[in-house]
C-alpha cells in the first residue's frame, strides 16, 4: 500500500491523549491557557461567522452542530444532549470537534470534546468572572454538583483565586463525589445541605444542574446585592435555574444574544430585555462591573467560538508532542482528477 | 489506564480501509449495494429531516455541513469545495461523515467519504437512469473526465447495463486518464475529440465538468430527442452546465427541489420552473420516463440523504470485518457525572 500524503493525514486527539495532554500541562494551567485563547477570541468577535447552532432535535433529545470561522480556521463541535442518559448509564453530554483550513478546506484536527467542552465552559466562566465578579471574591457557591461542578471550581482557583468552594446538591451522593475529587487539590471544601447554606458568604453563585424544565434553582429572596451569578444549567429552550426576579434586578452579560434569548436564563424575559455582551466587555467597549452593590449573572449558553478557541489551543499545544495519532482520513492522490486510479493502485 | 468503555469506542474508517473494502466487496457490487441503500431511503423520503446544508463560504471555496436523519440516525458529511484546489495538487472536494444513534446521541460511524462520495453519486446517477433512461440504453456520452467519470462509468454499467462509453474532456489528458482506468473493466470505451462527437448515438449524456462558473457544455442544438441527461457539475450557485433552452425542453428531475433551485442547472429557469422530485418516482407518486422522444434531465446536485445511505451501508457492511479500527473519541466515565474522576484516575 502507497503511503498517503502528509495533506491526507489529520491528527486525531483520543480521549485518552487528551487526559494524558491535560496531566502533561496541568488542569490549572491548561484552563488559564484556555481561558487566555477564548479571551483572545472575545477580542475579535466581530470577525467571526456567527451561525446559529444547527440542531436536530427528538423525543429524547438533541444532537448539534455548531460551525464558526475566522476566515482563516473554521471549526466545527458536534454535540449531543439527552438529559435521560444519565439514568441509562451513558453522558448526557457528549462532543468530538474538528478544525479546517479555510483555504484548502482540509482538516487540520479532529478531537475528543467531551473533557475539552469541560474545561472550555469552565475557563469561559472564570474568564467572565474575572470581568464581572467583586473584586477579591474568594468563596463561591456550587448548586449542582455533575461533571461540571469540579472544573467550574479549579477554574475559578486558577484564573481568579477562589479560596472556597460551598457545594450543594439535592443529590448528597453528588455533593459527596464532587467534595472527594476535590480534596488535595488546594481549595477549601464545605459540603451543605441546603442552596440556602451553600450561598452564605458566597461573592460568586455557580447554578448548573441538570434537569431539564423552568426551575428556580435560586430564588430571588436568596440573592442578595453584589454578587456575581454564574449561571451555566439554563442553556436550552425550557431549561432555565432562576427566578426570573433575579434577572430584573441584575447587569446580565451574555454570548450572543440571538441565541441566549432562546437559550439563556432570558428565555424568561421579554424579547427587549436589555443585556451586555462579554466581548465587548473583554474589548474594552463596554463596563462589566461598575459598582459593589450591583448583582452580575452571566447567563451562559455556550457558543461556538469558545469551542474554536478551545480546537485553535489543542493544535498549537500538540505540535511536537505524541498526544495524538494521525488519521488517514482524506483521499489525496497524486493527480487530484485521479481518485479512481489511487483506488485501483490499492488493489491486491 | 482503564480501558473505554464500548460506547466509548467510535468505529472508523480510513482511507485505505475504505478501498480496501471496495475491493473486497468489488467495485460494482458495492456500487449496486448503494444504490439499493439509496433506493430505499428515496422510498421514505417524507420521514427524512431534511435541512439545507450549513455553507461556510470563502474567496476561495466553501466548507459545508450536511446533516439529515430518518428519526432512528442522525448523520452528516463534512464537505469542503475548493476548485482553485486542483491546480495546488489537492483534491476540490474532500469529506468525510459521520452517523450517530439518535436515541443516546452517541457516534456509531466515522468515515472517510471522499472514496465513498464518489461512490454514491455515481450509484444515485444510475439509479436515476434506471427510472429515467430510455429502456435498453447502452451508449452513454461522459463530458468532463475527471475525479467522477470512471465512477459514473462503472456505475452505469453495474446498474443498467451500459455497454459503451464516449468520453470527452477539453483537457486530452483527463480523457487519456479516464480511458486507461476503464480498460479492462468490461466496457467499450471511446474517445473523442469534440463534444459532438462524444454524442454521438449516445441514449445518457453525463456532465461532470469543474469550472466554476455558468457554462454551456451542451448547447441546445447539440441534444436531439429520446435522450436522457445525467448533469452532475451544475452543484452550486453560479455553476451550470447546460444552455437553458435544454431544460426548457425535458422534464426535470431533482433530488430536493429548495436546494436544487438555487445550486442546480434550474438556477437559470424562473422559481416556479416545473421538477418532479426523484423520490415520488420512485416511490411510484409521480412517473419518470413517459414516451420514446421524451428528453429526462436528472439534475443533480447531491442531497444529505445519499450521504445517509452511503453511511448506513458502511456500518452494516464492515460489521464482522477488519476493515475499520475503533476510535477513543467519547469519554464514558463509569459514573456519567464523575467526568472529573475519570481524568483524575487516569494520572500517572
Amino acid at each position: 500500500m502507497t503511503q498517503p500524503s502528509d495533506k491526507a493525514l489529520v491528527p486525531f486527539v483520543s480521549v485518552d491523549n487528551m487526559m494524558r495532554l491535560i496531566h502533561h500541562v496541568g488542569i490549572e494551567q491548561m484552563l488559564r491557557d484556555l481561558a487566555a485563547y477564548v479571551e483572545d477570541d472575545f477580542k475579535r468577535w466581530e470577525l467571526f461567522d456567527k451561525t446559529p447552532r444547527v440542531a436536530s432535535h427528538s423525543d429524547v433529545g438533541v444532537i448539534e452542530l455548531m460551525p464558526t470561522s475566522d476566515g482563516e480556521a473554521y471549526g466545527f463541535k458536534y454535540v449531543n444532549g439527552h438529559p435521560k442518559n444519565t439514568s441509562e448509564g451513558l453522558q448526557t453530554v457528549t462532543a468530538f470537534g474538528l478544525l479546517a483550513d479555510v483555504y484548502t478546506g482540509y482538516p487540520v484536527l479532529l478531537t475528543e470534546m467531551t473533557m475539552l467542552t469541560a474545561l472550555r465552559t469552565a475557563a469561559t466562566s472564570a474568564m467572565a468572572a474575572k470581568y464581572l465578579a467583586p473584586k477579591g471574591a474568594t468563596t463561591m457557591a456550587m448548586i449542582g454538583n455533575g461533571a461540571q461542578s469540579e472544573f467550574q471550581t479549579l477554574a475559578m482557583k486558577a484564573i481568579i483565586g477562589l479560596k472556597s468552594v460551598r457545594l450543594y446538591d439535592k443529590d448528597s451522593a453528588a455533593t459527596e463525589k464532587c467534595a472527594r475529587n476535590l480534596q488535595g487539590l488546594g481549595i477549601e471544601v464545605v459540603s451543605c445541605k441546603t442552596p440556602e447554606e451553600a450561598i452564605e458568604g458566597a461573592q460568586i453563585l455557580t447554578t448548573c444542574t441538570a434537569d431539564k424544565q423552568y426551575a428556580t434553582i435560586l430564588t430571588d429572596n436568596m440573592v442578595g446585592s453584589g454578587v456575581h451569578i454564574n449561571a451555566i444549567g439554563g442553556d436550552c429552550p425550557g431549561k432555565t435555574e432562576l427566578a426570573a426576579g433575579i434577572l430584573s434586578r441584575s447587569d446580565v452579560f451574555v454570548e450572543y444574544p440571538p441565541q441566549t434569548r432562546i437559550e439563556g436564563e432570558i428565555q424568561q424575559m421579554p424579547e427587549d430585555f436589555a443585556v451586555t455582551e462579554l466581548w465587548e466587555v473583554i474589548a474594552g467597549k463596554k463596563q462589566g462591573r461598575t459598582a459593589d452593590r450591583q448583582i452580575t449573572l452571566f447567563d451562559s449558553v455556550g457558543f461556538a467560538i469558545e469551542d474554536f478557541s478551545a480546537l485553535r489551543y489543542i493544535r498549537d499545544r500538540i505540535k511536537g508532542t505524541d498526544y495524538f495519532i494521525d488519521l488517514d482520513m482524506l483521499a489525496d492522490p497524486d493527480d487530484p482528477r485521479d481518485l479512481f486510479g489511487m483506488l485501483q493502485r490499492a488493489k491486491g
